[in-house]
């Protein structure tokens, strides 16, 4: 999958990736009714909603770009049904070649982890037949409890060609509490790091990188540039973008000097772009020209600054 | 919530809580075989038969323990249908007076954190309408990205009156690998359970502990002494009696002196007893009362090893 994925970022010249994260505050007013006028105020009027908002979004956007990343906490939030939505916005992504990378942020220890990992890249076993729950391509884990909690994600990676990006040094205010905390005069991050690509060194794919990615935030450049060296196999999730204030000059050091080994999210700077100044020409009808748009720029911005440091 | 588990322990004489972690081979061939003849060897099928099994062992312990802990990624495994099944498992053991720790071990940045805080233990808008998603009473969080993953939560559980458990040191053998760190000289661990106790002082309940508990692995009883002192007001949720090797005897320093203060976990001790050499007479049909039999086991051990340190 990490193949596919370079593979599509190289033929789309796109080195990022689509946040679907819906609030029902992002959903335009039109779509909002409509799906209420089905389905009632009810957590499945809301999970209609937020389907046919990414909807609209992937159908605008799919040419554009190599992959998406659904946020599975926006759709947990309306509970059953929710999830329900986020199952057929990944099987819909994965219907138009995107490549779909769940964050779902998960790490448990051994046999717990082993089912996050069955249900989310695997299979489950149910009698005699096999079934696979949400089928994401990645997804992001959280390291804390260590090599326990990543070991059965990297056995389903193996067998089912698929990959994982784990959390090193992420993108929020109050993530240095813990992450930048000195061990052996070096910040955990480098720790953490120095474990994703032990854990990677077998899994390296045809591309040159493995199937162990890592999430680095776009607004810590400096700790980017060190991670890209610890890390050389690891490609880099790099959320932050936009919203949160990071730029694309300020990413050219989370990427190799071909300018591969990154993938730049973005999430509200594309899906809301509709609700934007820069965007609102566009108007709530053509949310996803408004969000088309707001790709075509942030590619622009990104393949710019990676242009200009060749 | 904290004071009301606190009274629930007391009132039963049990500080434990049974971890609802069902395996699809943990449940008796006749629940699986009804499900299947009514739902076919589905997802459907197999979240059907976690829940018969669930509500077997609830029905048959649920007035000798004041909590469960249904672990979600045994749920998640079977896709939507099976976290139908979750949530149907929280509802039913709280109409029989239980407490509900949802072991969903989240944590993520922001407005993320605070969808899984909506999803999980408080309400979201719909329109004019409002709902609780998986409404568990508590719930495990992990504390790699610090306080902006933690205090959308505490918004919660104060709106609410809910609590959470944080990993502090976890059970499992590799937790050891960035939890036992040293940083100025002290492992992660300790850090993390100062934070704990920090974001916890202003939340302290009428039974003097707080709404922000934490989770401490019963493999590591030199560590839970420790961070017994380290947070004094923080209810300890102990994982890994029984199965993992924690015995009563080593659990002893988890508790304050009034036997208060930690709530032991046992999962596939309880509810795969019939299983088990010292349950079988029971034979699969009675797996609840080889459960409730094994939970007269687990107080007897704890409770007795509790009494011999007084």
């Amino acid at each position: 999958m990490i193949d596919q994925l370079v593979k599509e970022i190289k033929a789309k010249k796109a080195p990022i990736v689509v946040g679907l994260d819906p609030m029902l505050s992002y959903v335009p007013g039109q779509i909002q009714k409509k799906a209420f006028v089905e389905f009632g105020e009810t957590l499945e009027g809301a999970a209609e909603a937020i389907w046919e908002f990414n909807k609209g979004i992937i159908d605008a956007t799919y040419d554009l770009i190599p992959a998406v990343k659904p946020q599975i906490a926006m759709y947990e939030q309306f509970g059953v049904p929710g999830l329900a939505a986020y199952e057929r916005t990944v099987s819909y992504c994965q219907s138009k070649g995107l490549v779909v990378v769940g964050d779902i942020k998960r790490g448990d220890i051994g046999s717990t982890s082993a089912a996050y990992a069955a249900g989310h890249m695997g299979r489950v076993k149910v009698g005699s037949r096999e079934y696979t729950g949400f089928h994401e391509d990645f997804c992001t884990l959280n390291p804390y409890m260590g090599s326990d909690s990543i070991n059965p994600f990297l056995k389903v990676c193996k067998e089912e060609k698929k990959g994982v990006f784990i959390l090193v040094k992420t993108s929020n205010p109050s993530s240095g509490e813990f992450q930048d905390r000195l061990i052996d005069g070096r910040p955990l991050y480098e720790h953490v790091g120095e474990m994703v690509n032990e854990w990677g060194k077998d899994f390296v794919g045809e591309c040159g990188y493995s199937y162990v990615g890592s999430v680095v935030g776009a607004t810590y450049p400096e700790q980017g540039r060190i991670l890209r060296a610890i890390m050389p196999k690891s490609f880099i999730l790099v959320p932050g973008y936009g919203a949160q204030g990071g730029k694309g000059e300020d990413l050219v050091d989370f990427f190799d000097a071909d300018g591969l080994g990154a993938l730049v999210n973005s999430s509200r700077g594309i899906i809301c772009a509709y609700q934007k100044e820069a965007y609102e020409k566009f108007g709530a009808e053509n949310f996803g020209d408004a969000s088309r748009q707001a790709v075509l720029d942030m590619l622009a911005d990104i393949n710019g600054a990676l242009e200009k440091a060749k």
